[in-house]
């Protein structure tokens, strides 16, 4: 990869960004094992609501059903009304207002603590998109809340398609007014870096050992034919020489 | 109005924000005056080349036989040459770089001296979305070099639909998560004003009188039934009480 060709760098969010798994088990944990006194297995819980979102191709086949996709912020209150079921909790345990606060814990994930340092050098010289499949009010509140430095927010509600589908990465491309190849594509997910390259884009594996407290044996490392492999967000500002 | 009711401020960008006949000016003297030795209007010059951009309708239609719509980008280089033309400059006066050059001028309009001290006071308490007519590389472009604290680019190559049709508007409230009263478009156009207050959100006029040198009656003053109109961009800051 010449770095030199590079204009921008098209992000995934979750998991490579902000850590998902800390701050969904953070709020469960606030509400329901809190104010509401139950003992859950926090992680396993944030890891099960996150799950949902991929079940059954969920994302995908909403997209395909509705044409446009649906958005992450109505899929997460279907996904954590069944998460709550898995887990045994009745379902008068919340009331409507902490049903919502819990559902939109997205919002208000928190950045690993390298990203915003390392996207704000990378952001003198690059162009950052976030390409997601979250939806703008969310991606908006989560940047606001901690200060992450988008150019643009070119997720699945704007493009019109989620990840790992081609058009979610080429329209992005494209509404940037770029060539795919002027793109470096940066995520902790090696299926995500996969679809990316198969479009042309460059690729840049980030390792992010926490996000799921499990064995991610898929996502150790960076699975061959990724054009940079990094720590963290700050060792990729270093590597892209800003 | 209720200030504490506003959640999000959704913008006109081109004469709002930015001075796009000083920067159409500066740019078109600097090449054609400066290295092509040409001595033309360069005021009367921008105003003809934006005006290009509204005649026969033509980004409406464009995006009407698109169904997408089409970008301002694309639209910009029919109407350079167009304009070129109409000012009897030849054909090959300019090279295919410098008329790429020119023709991506909107990407280097400078703010008015308000908009970045006013816009980043706002932003404090406000999310910011333009709502403009330009497609995302021009704002992206545009927003990089002027410093515009943006937190999402909802125009329409985004939400498919060119002001003032209400689903420009309605659309990027809904993506923002919000009702119509929860946002407030700020413009120095009368006619855009209108537009959104039709479609529920609430309204700020910015008086821009040097926009395009000319007299311009309709928008010399805010329309009767405007709910704010303010001087400048801090002004606006200061009203909202941010």
């Amino acid at each position: 990869m010449e770095p030199g060709k590079i204009e921008a760098l098209t992000y995934d969010v979750f998991g490579t960004v902000v850590d998902w798994r800390g701050g969904i088990a953070r709020d469960a944990k606030a509400l329901l094992g809190g104010e509401k006194g139950l003992s859950l297995d926090w992680n396993a819980f944030a890891i099960a609501f996150k799950e949902r979102s991929k079940m059954a191709g969920s994302p995908e086949e909403a997209a395909a059903r509705a044409e446009r996709s649906i958005r992450a912020d109505d899929l997460n209150r279907d996904n954590l009304r069944e998460t709550l079921e898995e887990f045994g909790v009745a379902s008068d345990t919340l009331t409507a207002a902490e049903f919502d606060w819990l559902a939109t814990a997205w919002h208000r994930l928190d950045p690993w603590p390298d990203s915003v340092p390392g996207m704000t050098r990378l952001r003198t010289r690059y162009i950052l998109a976030a390409v997601s499949s979250g939806n703008v009010a969310l991606l908006v509140a989560m940047a606001r809340r901690g200060g992450l430095p988008w150019d643009a927010i070119l997720s699945a509600e704007v493009t019109g398609y989620y990840k790992p589908r081609p058009e979610a990465y080429l329209t992005a491309v494209d509404m940037l007014g770029l060539e795919p190849a002027q793109c470096l594509m940066v995520a902790s997910h090696n299926d995500d870096l996969r679809a990316a390259a198969a479009c042309g884009l460059r690729t840049a594996f980030i390792r992010r050992p926490a996000e799921d407290a499990e064995d991610r044996i898929e996502d150790a490392r960076a699975a061959p034919g990724v054009d940079l492999a990094v720590e963290n967000m700050v060792d990729l500002a270093e590597r892209l020489g800003c």
